[in-house]
């Protein structure tokens, strides 16, 4: 396991960090009067290389970057699916996304006309901090059921504002616009998104423009109102989802185009809830994480993002399909550095009830790890293995530095060009992070360890009944 | 020209700039009581993605990262070639290499049965600064000329340690063994490069597993000698070019195996660099830049780096060919943040004698120019072009956020793929740094534009008889 060691140590930034801790305070294992507060904000469709500190060449993102600097910045941390809803219902339950159904053989997310949404027998975090004490808000996009039955305060949010499912759904083109035209030059009305408060729809379609301003100002009402704490802010904002829409402030402000602007104003965002935690004096005894639901839709050309060197984007399981940005930031408490150490969204889940205090469901498997002691410097993930599911079925698999690839696709949104491989492909991560080169043949112990190792994972999988293909009248 | 003012503004890390600024100097234009050192470190062959703050997942790069955050970090800063030899000669000269005959029509490098090298009649930085009192010294590798009559003491450094060309030259290899199968499992005797400290070779084959640590070892001493300044120290490492080799304490260190390891031991020497600096008490009289002198070697596999979102690599002229990191320290003078205006290695010639008090040469053109506006954040940069030449041609040319490619060619050490282009390609650099979508035709405007301003280049450009292609007997 020399990999694992070399891998654990922190990198922290030459001198800076030792500057920035004499102005500060020095991190520790956390001794607070009460638990902590959890905000988890997660851009949509955002991909591995859309971020300054993650090597942009020109979206300025300084908020981003601060979190990262003061706090940990994770560089091997993973969406748990490459597309939004079953990459969100794992985030929220801690559990690969074909135990709950959150899955289809046909059908990848869900639309407005789905009859299903998160089993009501799932345990979300918002249900297992709020037992806790926590108050609970959600600001953003669900997608995980749009039918009242299935919204964010039947699952143990005490409050939501936001979108039920994607921006890009609910079409309402003029005659003769395709969906791919409205996507490139959209105008509000194109797609009828309501916009809902707890359970009351009050706007449609949603004025997108300002949706991100919007979902930023409720989420620090939130963090004003519940300031004496603990309290879990859930924040998935609906950008960069295509139609892109950013506020006047920050239309045609970035060299990248309204891609940059929209990422841009996601920065300012992140800067907003890091000044209200800040004004509210709850800093330092708040973990903020900043992720993505998974890469970025590469179909959209300079209206999609870039996962910089990883191979592939949103739909796909190469690595750009769902390793995204991983920021942890904790003034005072986490160590400061670049983590090489092996992390999912789904563990957010984990780790957030152990801060809390408290224990994950004991009557069914919970596949999130606790991060802890990565975060305090004290030990290594103990995650070692990334599953790549695909429409419910195992297309690769990670264990260590090694990646098993069994079925590839090459694009999303587009035919699927699947390959099925008899002999699988085989990628060292560490040493070829783009998946450029099949060392299968030329390393078979490794080969024979990582296939073993994926399919004790697949005989030890629970599937529920997939959900997604349940759409419509059919 | 609203895209050159929104590039010009520097993007400081929120908060974090400030927390550096307090505990130590506030950004200004020099005031010194005599010139300021000038230290240029560039790697061979390193790509733009190969570093931490440049985005790479796993090599770890403290020392550079800390320069990066205490400076300025460019994203549009080239290497003047995307191959060796030349890049070096405009770094030297502050001239495209056409001018001086630094390139050939067959050849695109010098190599050691080389019967030229860089001409008498070029002014080296060396030489202009060396006129301005400057001390003057060079560690690393020269690859413009190994005949006597060409070497760095006869181009104005007083003194030199290194090797004359690359570290793959002079072939000795076992019968039976290819060089390319020579440089995955390299020995030190494969090959017979000579190690020459200011006229005289001393060692051959020279042993590359030490040669990093030496030429630290050399750099510090010289800057210990000329702490009084003021100097000019120029560092070029002859890694990570292949073969690869890294001391024993940073063999199997990285996790990105022997690449990682061969970056993270000159990340080590630049902290080396750094550290001796401050204990002659001059680094606040001393500007130090790190960069490239082109993209990385992609033939080689995972001993070849990566241009991260970048497309291509050395020897092409897409951006991950010549675009590379550039990094310029200066603490309490250079205003930190990053930064996307653009800039050439051949403008450190102009920046640095303009810093020194001197004047550029009048009796010929020079290509660089000054940046200092940008490091003391005074205003744009005076560069917004880039021309690409390979083998004397000029297959493509930059003018603001445009590019247009007349020839491309796929990859460098594989048969040529040459493609002319009857309708050049037009990529918008800023909302597409891979350079994915060729958006000529929508953009007629653009297109007229940057074709015009690249025919007025090329005409006025002026070349020198091509010097690369006089080898051996012929």
């Amino acid at each position: 396991m020399d990999g694992r060691h070399r891998r654990h140590r922190l990198t922290a930034i030459a001198g800076l960090t030792l500057l920035v801790a004499a102005c500060e305070l020095t991190p520790r294992t956390p001794t607070l009067d009460q638990p902590p507060n959890i905000v988890i904000i997660t851009a949509d469709d955002m991909g591995y290389g859309d971020l300054g500190s993650y090597g942009h060449p020109n979206i300025r993102t300084p908020h981003l970057d601060r979190m990262a600097a003061e706090g940990q910045r994770w560089t091997n941390f993973y969406a748990q699916a490459p597309v939004c809803s079953p990459s969100r219902a794992a985030l929220l339950t801690g559990r690969v996304h074909v135990r709950s159904g959150m899955f289809g053989r046909r059908q990848g997310v869900f639309f407005p006309d789905s009859r299903s949404g998160l089993p009501d027998e799932e345990v979300t975090l918002a249900e297992a901090l709020g037992e806790l004490g926590y108050a609970t808000g959600i600001v953003g996009k669900w997608h995980l059921g749009h039918l009242p039955q299935y919204l964010p305060t039947r699952h143990g949010f005490d409050s939501w504002y936001g979108i039920p499912y994607s921006n890009d759904m609910d079409q309402n083109l003029p005659e003769g616009l395709t969906n791919r035209s409205a996507l490139f030059e959209p105008e509000i009305d194109y797609w009828q998104v309501p916009l809902i408060r707890n359970e009351t729809e009050f706007e449609r379609p949603t004025d997108q423009t300002t949706l991100t301003r919007r979902y930023t100002e409720e989420a620090v009402a939130f963090i004003e109102a519940n300031r004496d704490g603990p309290f879990l802010l859930y924040l998935p904002h609906s950008m960069p989802h295509v139609p892109l829409f950013a506020s006047d402030e920050f239309r045609e402000q970035s060299t990248a185009g309204i891609y940059g602007d929209v990422i841009e104003e996601i920065d300012w965002s992140v800067g907003q809830v890091i000044a209200a935690l800040d004004r509210a004096g709850v800093s330092e005894r708040t973990l903020v994480v900043f992720t993505s639901d998974n890469g970025p839709w590469l179909s959209f050309q300079t209206h999609g993002g870039t996962s910089g060197l990883l191979r592939g984007g949103k739909g796909t399981t190469f690595e750009g399909g769902m390793r995204v940005p991983g920021i942890f930031w904790w003034p005072g408490t986490i160590e400061p550095g670049v983590t090489q150490e092996i992390g999912s969204a789904m563990d957010l889940f984990t780790t957030a009830i152990a801060l809390a205090g408290g224990q994950v469901p004991d009557d069914r498997p919970i596949d999130g790890v606790d991060l802890s002691a990565v975060l305090f410097d004290e030990g290594p993930s103990p995650r070692d293995v990334m599953a790549y599911y695909r429409l419910g079925e195992l297309y690769a698999f990670r264990q260590g530095r090694y990646k098993v690839h069994f079925v590839t696709e090459g694009r999303y949104g587009l035919p699927p060009e699947r390959t099925d491989h008899d002999t699988p492909l085989l990628f060292d991560l560490d040493q070829d992070p783009s998946e450029r080169f099949d060392v299968a043949a030329e390393r078979p112990e490794a080969f024979d360890a990582v296939v073993a190792a994926a399919e004790r994972y697949r005989a030890n999988m629970t599937f529920a009944e997939p959900l997604f293909d349940l759409r419509g009248g059919s």
